[in-house]
């Protein structure tokens, strides 16, 4: 029903640009990289959002915010942090326009230029740690336990909607503790609120682990991260987690005094997800006919359509309809009546198909005659007939059948993609043949890592957080490793 | 008890900036006129915004995202909207830095200039109507009803926490219609939208009406708008909302083919409310002492604060508190028990009445042996003792009635600051002795509207929606008038 979707088995880079746009999630924008998200597509990301706030106060976070400008000096204040972040990125050089004298439109006023050029922030440890600076002098003060949701702006090269896009939403988590052990503990707590997120809400089974040092987040010691398997056979990261150590504090002179009056330097962490979910969401669960949504993160979970050939049909369908809307929002369901006579139940069913609406429930004169109605579910594309009474009750167990069914596909899928291999050979082919997750010994050096990039395009996703330690050689230098790392080609 | 905050008689400019710090709502960055926004004022933003939300998408109203950057040459599209926006604004010129040759730290790298600026959206009309022209062919893609929540920047010379940043957080909804009533109805229905929330929420009076020419939206064919009255006699707009004609659409050649096959323009509105009704929300209600909040926007509406000596006192206490946090939760109320042992019941008494918490519960262990406890009002100051038994009838009853009183007590003294005048000379005493709203005959005319601004700062609020027609004369110029309109000097 869904024209002109690419399937995934012929272009499977196609199918998900198709698939955005047909589903109406995003688009591009005149913007060079810039993506307008689209009502539909805005709608999923609020439930996430709502939903990893929610997480985010459970754990003690506060939500604040902080400005989108950060002064150029700034980055420079935090050696490897300006390595990172402050090379691709919007620059701010004047704050003022006037006509053009030759009267074409507007140019920009060169007696506006800014002493010190402001950078459209790509993240923002810089600016919230000048502030800690003034927040923090005792041990009182501490932990900050901050969230800010936010866009930001990294000045991509290569762009697609969702994945990598110049700006893009997110939320980003910074706090400040007393202790180093108290820090690192925030980080791979965070790392496990993400990994509960994804896999409970988006219904995609996670890795976690610790990136190597090559991958590490421009100015953390460590770096924790979450890793999800798309149906190409590409890895995916979909959260990182990252322990700062003292390296802000000390770039921006964050101290507090302890119990015995010492002064120390401040521990710090930062965390982040972004609208790349979204990215992960889409090419994780979904089909050649369109978006597959978990229940949890739909929002239309179950969609009524009536079928009729004239008012009076209409007039007893939706008597019905409403009776099963409201019986279903009383259980908490999201529930949308589609009795718009300006469409056809045809393109309605491929409509709803394509935006991933769990549940179609469609109701026609003769099921009213049966007291019946028929009951399609997005993910399976089954379609079964149920009797009126128990209705609600078929269909709310439906929410949890369908976001477990969707989960354990993806799980099976990841399982049939995990492989382990001894040698190079075995693993380049299978990274030829499948691609997916590959654990593998590495001899621990960033330049076999990047031989190994270089050569495959695999990376080294992370280490994981259950490592066994185990003896053995790697696949590349044959020097000894003590412990299996996982690879894959990532987006 | 709230240490160096200025009395509001003496200085309420100081006093209002020594409350927003005090209170710990916002701060200023080290980026001219950017502010930070702290965990307190962003808990009370996010309590606005939730119910704004709500109410958008009970009117039908979608959320969506559209670019931060603007193409410079948009703005000079829409004739009077470039002279409105495109001047004072953050302009990008460029898309990297690097290293600096002579080491310190980084610089420009003039390589990467953009071939056309990008202008940070001070308002996204421009943007969005780009897009409206893909997504609109027909009458049947009407209307379309999207708002979005986003930061903004205007490059404000002088600038004051939450009332006139550089970035600000707001919302702005953008629709486009078939009919110009149809877009009318829309612009009325969304000031009358604002109108509820400020009064039922923030607990704040309004006059609603229509802007003078002068003072509408550039690109607007008129602008609806609702203004509070501050404490210091001042106006305050607290909201506006658009009816943009078809101005942004013919500027981006949005046309649509009704159902008899025509290609007509389409109409359009914007509305939108910002962080600055926190500075409303502040300035209408709050006392010498610190911050008044209206119950239904206090991110926490009750606190217990425990009077203990040892441990074992604590222990006692903390029984009866739980039990009282638990039965107040169930009402849907929020609470803190504040049982931290750093600071005195006296220090956490002066810290919650300066933010604001509408209930107080102090609990001792003379309280536990008499069965009861002390409530204290944040309005009125009033301490009374009540019995457990019965207690959270007492406080859910107490979130109305304080909420109630806030209103009146604003009401009351709007009333007592509204006037009425027939000269020019009564309005200049007017505004000299007490200022407030003043209703006065005017000619209709720019040029008297300018005059009375430069000689007096007060300028027309708005025209209001339910004027009365009568024949008067202009205070200023004498020449006829058909109805009064409202005056005031306005942040």
């Amino acid at each position: 029903m869904a024209k002109g979707l690419t399937k995934r088995s012929e272009n499977y880079s196609a199918w998900y640009n198709e698939l955005v746009k047909k589903a109406d999630l995003a688009e591009n924008s005149a913007v060079r990289g810039c993506m307008v998200i689209k009502p539909h597509g805005y709608a999923i990301w609020e439930k996430m959002q709502a939903q990893l706030d929610k997480m985010f106060k459970e754990t003690g976070h506060y939500n604040a915010y902080f400005p989108i400008f950060i002064p150029k000096s700034y980055f420079s204040k935090e050696a490897s942090h300006v390595e990172g972040f402050a090379k691709e990125c919007a620059v701010v050089t004047h704050y003022r326009l006037k006509n053009d004298p030759d009267g074409n439109g507007v140019i920009v006023d060169e007696d506006a230029k800014l002493e010190e050029e402001l950078i459209v922030r790509p993240t923002s440890e810089t600016m919230i740690w000048d502030s800690y600076k003034n927040w923090i002098q005792s041990y009182r003060d501490l932990p900050i336990l901050l969230n800010q949701w936010a866009n930001v702006v990294r000045w991509e090269m290569r762009t697609r909607l969702f994945l990598r896009t110049t700006e893009f939403l997110w939320q980003e988590g910074h706090t400040a503790h007393a202790t180093r052990q108290e820090a690192v503990d925030e980080t791979v707590q965070m790392m496990n609120v993400y990994a509960e997120f994804v896999e409970n809400y988006m219904a995609l089974p996670v890795l976690r682990g610790r990136k190597t040092e090559s991958e590490r987040f421009a100015g953390a010691e460590d770096t924790y991260c979450i890793e999800a398997l798309m149906q190409d056979g590409k890895a995916l990261q979909a959260g990182t987690s990252h322990f700062l150590g003292q390296n802000f504090a000390k770039a921006f002179d964050v101290k507090f005094s302890d119990k015995n009056n010492n002064l120390e330097y401040v521990w710090g962490t930062s965390w982040g997800v972004s609208t790349r979910l979204m990215g992960a969401l889409i090419m994780a669960h979904s089909d050649d006919d369109g978006l597959v949504l978990p229940p949890r993160l739909a929002p239309t979970q179950v969609v009524i359509i009536p079928i009729f050939r004239d008012e009076d049909q209409l007039a007893a369908v939706s008597e019905v309809a409403n009776k099963i809307v409201a019986d279903l929002r009383k259980q908490g369901l999201t529930v949308q009546f589609d009795n718009r006579d300006s469409y056809k139940p045809g393109w309605k069913f491929a409509e709803y198909e394509q935006k991933g609406v769990p549940v179609r429930i469609a109701i026609g004169p003769r099921d009213l005659e049966n007291g019946e109605v028929e009951v399609a579910r997005r993910d399976t594309k089954e379609k079964k007939t149920y009797a009126l009474e128990g209705l609600t009750d078929v269909v709310v167990n439906l929410m949890d059948e369908i976001q477990d069914n969707i989960y354990q596909k993806a799980l099976n899928f990841r399982k049939e993609n995990i492989s382990t291999v001894e040698t190079y050979d075995e693993f380049k082919k299978v990274l030829e043949s499948k691609g997916g997750f590959i654990y593998a010994h590495w001899d621990g050096t960033a330049e076999t890592e990047q031989q190994i990039k270089d050569e495959t395009k695999a990376t080294i996703r992370l280490i994981p957080i259950d490592q066994q330690e185990e003896e053995g050689v790697c696949i590349y230098s044959g020097k000894p490793s003590k412990g299996k790392v996982v690879f894959a080609v990532a987006y």
